[in-house]
């Protein structure tokens, strides 16, 4: 595991807790591919972004087109991150592989009726699309392989 | 594997064809469980009910009940299986542990909007759940072990 999808793993299951699931490199969008997408329990869209460093934040152009596709934006980092490089208006969640504490949590922004029945479709879609990779790996992720 | 779920499994492969993703062992309500839930690329809900032999559906007394959970719902059964037996409206899928195919599309009864919406939504956090456990064994279906 990369440092960063070792801080998703921690991330996902403190979201548990909130009664969150949670997918892995989730792409909403051609050219845009979010670390965690959240699902909450009432329909709530989260996006994680999992930071390692602060070469890792810096060569990210993308962040502020992911505000688009979520209620709610989050940074995970771990606790070596100098956070103050982070907007302080966007959510905090402090995190290494075993666990997770949301330090911040942010304003919410919702999605439009469309984008988030779209979206709750495309999560469906990706989760049960890998889980089936899993459980028959006769099957491949983009069909028959 | 019970013979259910091996003809569950050549189902599954078979609607990835039709760019349908699946789950199985779904429940969409107390007391309902069916065997294969399909959703389109267009948002649609099948439902599949899978028998192995004769007693396997005679057995099935709430078949019924799946109806209002789906815009299409099909059998799936094995070459041996006695097809007079099933309704001749209902959509009719032969399968093995490898593959299948549709013999008979039955008529779509479509989901009311709030219904898709609620059933999307539950269908992506089931597969999402069982993706997170397979994924990280640290967390189990129904959050920290």
């Amino acid at each position: 595991m990369t440092p960063g999808q070792t801080l998703a793993r921690g991330v996902c299951r403190h979201l548990r807790g909130y009664n969150f699931v949670t997918i892995e490199e989730f792409v909403p969008t051609a050219g845009l591919r979010v670390d965690v997408m959240a699902l909450g329990p009432k329909g709530e869209v989260w996006v994680i972004e999992c930071k390692s460093s602060r070469a890792d934040y810096h060569s990210d152009n993308k962040w502020q087109g992911y505000l688009e596709w979520c209620d709610r934006y989050f940074w995970a980092v771990d606790e070596a991150f100098p956070t103050d490089l982070l907007p302080p208006d966007s959510g905090l969640i402090l995190a290494d592989g075993y666990g997770a504490e949301i330090m911040r949590m942010p304003s919410e922004a919702k999605l439009a009726a469309a984008r988030r029945k779209k979206l709750t479709q495309m999560f469906a879609r990706h989760a049960a699309l890998r889980l089936q990779a899993l459980r028959d790996p006769g099957v491949g992720v983009n069909g028959i392989s």
